[in-house]
């Protein structure tokens, strides 16, 4: 079957991080993958500035068609505060969706997180789903939080993701944009769950992230999203099965099969 | 009759402006206000500072009840930037939140926007009500978007908030303290509604609103929850009735006597 669209130009802020490393080895044959991030990046044509500069990401995004926002201070933990949080999160974004719109890119992928919805599981049932007391629970029957719950911050981290989130929302109704949000679990090191029962909800496999972020660059017809990212896990707290449905794909793995 | 408590002490950030100038002179005998504002205010026990500056806002906690936060970049229109927004909504409202807890503040009333959800306005039916295209639509049959619905920002000022109502549930949620968003409606220069059809949803009159904040300061039992704020008007586009239902009382005014 021949392709008669050209590859299509993702631009990876954060390119040099985990996240951006395992897009690339994935996805490298599919797209034309480009890079913003404070380090240098091997093998990638990237430009080295931080995203608070507003002018660096604006030339980043010259001719690019999707940008994929990885970069962000990744600690959720209650002690990573606003000297952290405002530029790396608050302003690095406000400057991604707006340097987006100034060049014309039609999509953004924001990588968001569980978090913005993290107090759920402080309540039951998922309270003891999170904490591996299943007792007589069947996950097939568990009630599953929307992604159009109202947010539940757990922390300032998860606070700033839902001003991302909130913002891309305008930059797609304002100005025609496609943004969608990816609500993103967790990712082992060695790309297996953890021994934690909340791994077991939350994993998302390397090759599941792939597929999720491929789709999320090649689905028609979105406006503003939000997906939860996991693999598929039997144990769920959140509706990752409605990712899987709007966007087409079937993950592969299951954090259950790790258990031992 | 005797009352037993002694009188709360309520600390209004932004005293200088308006609606604490309103709050002051309708609710002086009940509470026993302070302030903190970049400008002194007249006749009030305030603090003259920046509310960038946490250990001036800490300062000002200092043996408070509730805290009214109403300082804000007010303006709305997506010409108001980072520059701004950053310090005066974000920067602002993340030390509000955090010196409240650390002073043991048990109430923030955070004053939030009819702005966070206004896309919902350019949808049928409330588009037309936005607009007085009213046609054959009984206002009694309206579907009113709730406190639940997702937010839609109209702009960066609208995102700004959204953070803020977060942040807020974080601090609700996470320390137990009571946070009561109001999203503030249009309040008139002169105690009336402009000329416009949105003013007839929005309009919140200056007697109408101290009822609300006296509610929010008094009504027991809540610890997270989000109003709409705006009087009795006919014409509705949020479920504005809800806050008179949980915080028990009665608005006197509706936009629709003014119209001429």
């Amino acid at each position: 079957m021949s392709n008669a669209r050209s590859v299509q130009k993702i631009l990876l802020t954060g390119a040099a991080g985990r996240i951006g490393t395992y897009l690339r080895e994935r996805l490298g044959a599919r797209f034309d993958f480009s890079g913003i991030d404070r380090r240098p990046v091997d093998g990638l044509d990237s430009t080295v500035a931080n995203l608070t500069d507003h002018d660096a990401v604006l030339g980043a995004m010259q001719g690019i068609d999707t940008v994929v926002h990885l970069a962000a201070e990744p600690r959720h933990t209650p002690d990573i505060w606003w000297d952290v949080l405002l530029p790396d999160n608050i302003v690095a974004t406000a400057n991604v969706f707006e340097a987006a719109r100034q060049a014309g890119v039609g999509r953004v992928v924001f990588f968001s997180s569980m978090h913005v919805v993290g107090m759920y599981e402080r309540d039951e049932p998922w309270s003891s789903i999170a904490n591996g007391d299943y007792g007589d629970l069947d996950p097939t029957d568990v009630p599953l939080v929307t992604h159009e719950a109202p947010a539940r911050p757990d922390g300032p981290y998860a606070a700033s993701k839902i001003f991302g989130e909130s913002l891309g929302r305008y930059y797609a109704e304002e100005f025609g944009m496609t943004v969608i949000c990816i609500r993103l679990g967790t990712m082992g090191g060695d790309d297996k769950p953890g021994p934690d029962a909340r791994s077991r909800v939350s994993w998302l496999s390397r090759r599941d992230l792939a597929t999720m972020v491929e789709r999320c660059i090649d689905v028609p017809g979105i406006g503003y999203d939000i997906f939860y990212g996991a693999s598929a896990n039997t144990w769920k707290i959140y509706d990752t099965p409605r990712a899987w449905r709007v966007l087409e794909y079937q993950p592969q793995d299951d954090a259950e099969d790790f258990r031992t």
